[in-house]
């Protein structure tokens, strides 16, 4: 390896989550099956889905009783009025709606587009009106996680749990952190000064958001499905903030 | 390797970089040090300042005359009226002013600070009212520079030129495409389908800018001074569609 490089390795051949799913045995199983094993400051990134699978994170469109507001929005959006119900349910305030588009803060304060809420890769059995939520508390979840491998690989590891997400003002999903353990999210370089001894003037990097976004390119959205990938060779401070640290304050924020 | 790892390399040692450098040279001259050499399909990340500076796209504060509304924003924002007046000459519109934050339309068409203006890692010289623009048009750039790496390496590489921006909604900068040649920049996964048959119902993934992203990990925005990188062994879309597809439209901008 050159020096300073680093490795995306996907975790290949996991099997598909269930409810109750110990992640910790699924993930560490199917890293030895691949020969691998955790090194010193490897950083485990897990796909969101396979974290509110196992969390048991699912609701059924059929329970649904859409509000005056969800009706009305479903007609704005040209959305199912049961989803667009199970939307707000999983958000504290709708922040854009549009034609097919529904941007609110999820119940973890994130803004995203229906609050996360995913029909993809989903089980759907004989009710095809199942949809995954995003956990209740990723950073908790992460910390959670991070403490079981750590213990059971006798390494430091950080976890991160990724989702994918739009963006304002650019087409296309990137991944984000919506959940963090043991590694900074917001990496402050402000007052670092420069290659020629100027400080810096703005640096906050976002390092968990392009953690997972480098883990991503292994991933894959489609028939791939691999939820879980190791980023290898980082040099990244160590910390015990969590992914929330990145939600800009609502006060602060000149796009809500 | 692990099955489906990719690796981020840093390319060290380059020179600081001076105007009508010819980046072709710096770049292969440095990797041939390192003895590294490209491989095909490897990306080439390049950060934007590098390809400024040898593009020449310098500008002196000290040139300005602030305009009425250049004023009226300096008040606003606390900034520089010079450089605001600099930063609305970059720009098509403004899209949000407030304390210590100028969000515009650069005149590529992209939502930034700033207009994507730097004043950190430039050698300012006797002059310290030097700033530094992003190119003029970064995919022909990337294009141009794609071509000569070919040709010189005989390998098909693509190159992303990459700058750090802000999000609407989170803290944090995040590296992102502003040029683009030989890969997809966003990879349209619609109309695939799921692990279990479903058709994805939104998945367009913003490839060139997590890539970016990747790269960013290793090349570091203060002393450090990394700003090439290859990704290399991951699978994309060859493409010769610009960067500037990931550019949202105004007319389906929300948060416009």
């Amino acid at each position: 390896m050159p020096a300073g490089a680093l490795t995306v390795i996907p975790i290949h051949d996991l099997p598909m989550v269930q409810p109750g799913d110990d992640l910790v045995v699924l993930v560490t199983s199917a890293m030895d099956k691949a020969g691998l094993s955790f090194e010193e400051d490897d950083v485990l990134v897990l796909a969101q889905k396979i974290i509110s699978k196992s969390e048991d994170c699912f609701a059924s469109l059929n329970d649904m009783e859409p509000s005056a507001q969800a009706i009305e929005i479903a007609k704005e959006t040209g959305k199912d009025p049961d989803f667009v119900e199970l939307v707000l349910r999983q958000s504290n305030d709708v922040v854009r709606t549009g034609p097919n588009v529904l941007i609110v803060e999820a119940l973890t304060g994130i803004v995203m587009a229906n609050a996360g809420i995913d029909r993809s890769n989903i089980d759907r059995g004989d009710d095809d009106d199942i949809a995954l939520l995003l956990p209740i508390n990723s950073d908790a979840s992460a910390r959670k996680l991070r403490d079981e491998f750590n213990e059971q690989s006798g390494k430091t590891i950080a976890v991160i749990i990724a989702d994918s997400v739009g963006r304002a003002w650019r087409y296309g999903t990137s991944a984000m952190a919506i959940g963090c353990a043991g590694i900074e999210p917001l990496d402050d370089q402000r007052g670092d000064v420069d290659m020629f001894g100027h400080t810096l003037e703005v640096t906050e990097i976002a390092l968990a958001d392009q953690v997972s976004s480098a883990a991503n390119l292994v991933m894959g959205e489609a028939t791939e499905g691999i939820p879980a990938a190791i980023v290898r060779g980082l040099k990244f401070p160590r910390s015990d903030r969590p992914s929330s640290v990145l939600i800009r304050k609502k006060e602060e924020d000149l796009f809500r």
